[in-house]
């Protein structure tokens, strides 16, 4: 090559690279600024109960939850589909009876249906409260601004409902238009403030599980005006809220020809998981299996399709284990284990129960034994409860399940001993074969 | 520059590449071939029993399993000081009364005690066979080569001592010069074939688990001969060990006062942690967490100071967990739920002790109930015992030691309301406070 030719090829190229430098810087220079999120199209009203309203501005979250109305299926030991518990599991109805759940208690379904749920359900009567719409509406973060949760709760159910039209939905968890997550149930909040704890202090990660306890827990209802009640002064743990319960004297039913005041749990997955389970002291969220962060064409979000990460094992728990498979065995492996020890607490149960009816008919009986044979049927079935009505079985917490339910069967098998033996003689021989 | 310079000096480049490149390619050639391994210092003869003959080819290794002489430590639960366990566990001396337990029960030391600690054992008698020497020696496969194992069992312990003077040893688990891992317990090759496996297809993973059954299995004594059995013939879960000890009428002592036919578990551990624990079925040998890869200088080598990982956490649990502080915490948390339910089947073992000797020296005890509630007393007790003279407190695998811990206080609580049922009035008026 001449060195004239090289210096005319080498000037070609310096001016085409300028040039093309001087293009994108301009280019650039033109975009709008650089922020973190997106512009809102709509502004959202504060506590907004019409989902349909902020899912203008997330389009992929709102139609993710509008799939919980439809998308429901049935996993092998629950998911959501409807079906009847009692059928499944008949010793329920030994379990619960004299009291609504041993006449009706079905698998409930994704989120869009809870408000449709809880109008349907037998259980709710003329004489039931405001307070079972606690957890059913999007409408309740703006009822209990209006009215204050005290009055909430006292309002006759069907009264009540008269103001509600949507189901759980966006203002069940988020502040309008920063997307906060925020508790927003006063008995969460209330419950939290007692074991002086601040939600406000809590990491974004944090309240990816919090705001989960705005329903997922056990409550009762206090006093006169059914004000709705986390049992949790003591702390969360089984052991904790058996002996709150103690403490305050409350029953939720007073079982049948044996006279002990029982305790029914509702669905404790916040307690269940918190307790030092395995994923939750990992540093996993509620939300990190339920609703996974989800790849749809070029955009990635956390699904609010809220279900069980056994439908979507590669989503859920394909983000951390690289073998879902395995995980899959896992699960299906400790569930089962799981459930042979909820079904010998069952027996269990069904046992002490036969035994105490029997103790409790016998005007002879010692009343000190028959007394303490109670108290153990109480503690017993509460124990198994905490587990029966959370929705995993046992996979939240596969070694915390199988130790209460262990706990559960011993009781229940010495409340049996205690009622037989209280009974003497003629309890003795009716218990022979 | 000029087109004659710029020749002169791309010649130069290409001239000395060249002579880079003929240089590279003549010292490789004359490089030794690349093999696998190292080149011994010496040959060891096949089973040598003296592991500082093979130590000199593999001194990180000898030096290693030296260390289990003296480096013995507690951990909370376990570990290898010979602590004494009926001082620990108080209970232990009700359960094994009858038998040679209740009398002496240390914790064992490392792998270089093993002889000592064999040989100054109260529970040894003149009566004992060779058959205890199966585990504690490197001496026995070059016997076994000899005498053949049936001839090795009926020698009395004290006569076959006379031949045996080394502790477990590289000749334990290894093929002299190939350092295969080999099945080297005639015992544990039958028990593998009434299953239909063979060990010698198993991969070097595999072998990495199954030769520490060699020892750290349930076992007993079959027939006059005390031949060494493991009771695996239906599998290694335990309620297909328990169905065996049933179908062949074996016992290990019968409990006094009771007349129960008793199971007395060993060690397994081997049982436990292969019934699909979460780190056996995720491909974890023992060898990964009891004897790691541990590097020392420049080498890395599988340590042979065989203990328990939470002595050495960073490079047991480190080498897959990041977070080794989350792993000391999780080990704490389950042990102590394990524990707890461990107990409890110990005290409902006790009630039903209390109330079967009750039952059992009353002759107008329902001699059928009575049958009932001694069957359920072996049964709980060994389900007990498998978690209980198995050494990890359930770590091995958590889920199944609760479920099985669950199960065994079931059963003892039902053999003690059988008992008291058998003793019929009296063992009542006896049992109420």
């Amino acid at each position: 090559m001449k060195t004239s030719t090289y210096s005319i090829v080498a000037t070609g190229i310096i001016v085409v690279l300028a040039a093309a430098l001087i293009g994108v810087l301009v280019f650039m220079k033109n975009q709008p600024p650089l922020t973190r999120g997106v512009a809102p199209l709509v502004e959202v009203a504060e506590m907004e109960p019409d989902s349909s309203v902020w899912g203008v501005n997330f389009p992929n979250q709102y139609t993710a939850l509008l799939q919980t109305e439809t998308n429901n299926t049935r996993t092998v030991y629950g998911g959501s589909l409807p079906f009847d518990r009692l059928e499944e599991y008949p010793n329920l109805r030994i379990l619960f009876a004299g009291m609504a759940f041993s006449k009706e208690y079905n698998e409930d379904r994704g989120h869009m249906n809870s408000l449709r749920d809880v109008n349907e359900i037998a259980r709710i009567t003329e004489a039931s409260p405001g307070t079972c719409y606690s957890c059913k509406t999007a409408d309740n973060p703006r009822l209990w601004a209006e009215m204050g949760m005290r009055e909430y709760d006292r309002t006759p159910f069907y009264e009540l409902g008269e103001r509600i039209s949507t189901p759980v939905g966006c203002a069940n968890c988020h502040e309008a238009n920063t997307m906060r997550l925020i508790v927003t149930n006063p008995a969460l909040e209330e419950a939290l403030e007692k074991q002086g704890k601040d939600w406000r202090t809590f990491t974004r990660q944090e309240m990816r599980t919090v705001v989960c306890a705005n329903c997922h827990v056990e409550y009762y209802f206090a006093g006169e005006d059914n004000y709705l009640t986390f049992p949790w002064q003591n702390g969360t743990r089984i052991e904790e809220i058996a002996a709150y319960y103690t403490e305050i004297g409350f029953k939720d039913w007073t079982y049948p020809g044996t006279d002990t005041p029982m305790i029914k749990m509702q669905h404790p997955e916040y307690e269940v998981y918190t307790a030092d389970s395995t994923h939750y002291k990992a540093g996993v969220a509620c939300a990190d299996c339920h609703m996974p962060y989800t790849r749809d064409g070029a955009v990635k979000y956390s699904t609010h399709n809220v279900r069980s990460p056994l439908l979507n094992l590669d989503t859920a728990c394909g983000a951390c284990h690289t073998d879902v498979t395995y995980v899959a065995e896992r699960v299906a492996i400790i569930q089962d284990q799981v459930r042979e020890r909820m079904e010998a607490a069952e027996e269990a149960l069904v046992d002490a129960i036969a035994a105490l009816i029997e103790a409790n008919a016998n005007p002879a009986a010692d009343q000190a034994l028959l007394e303490e044979a109670r108290l153990l049927h109480r503690e017993a079935q509460l124990r198994w409860d905490f587990l029966s009505a959370e929705n995993s079985m046992g996979f939240h917490n596969p070694s915390e399940a199988l130790r209460i339910l262990a706990a559960s069967a011993d009781m229940a098998r010495q409340a049996q001993l205690k009622a037989v033996l209280a009974g003497g003689v003629n309890a003795v021989q009716a218990a022979v074969p």
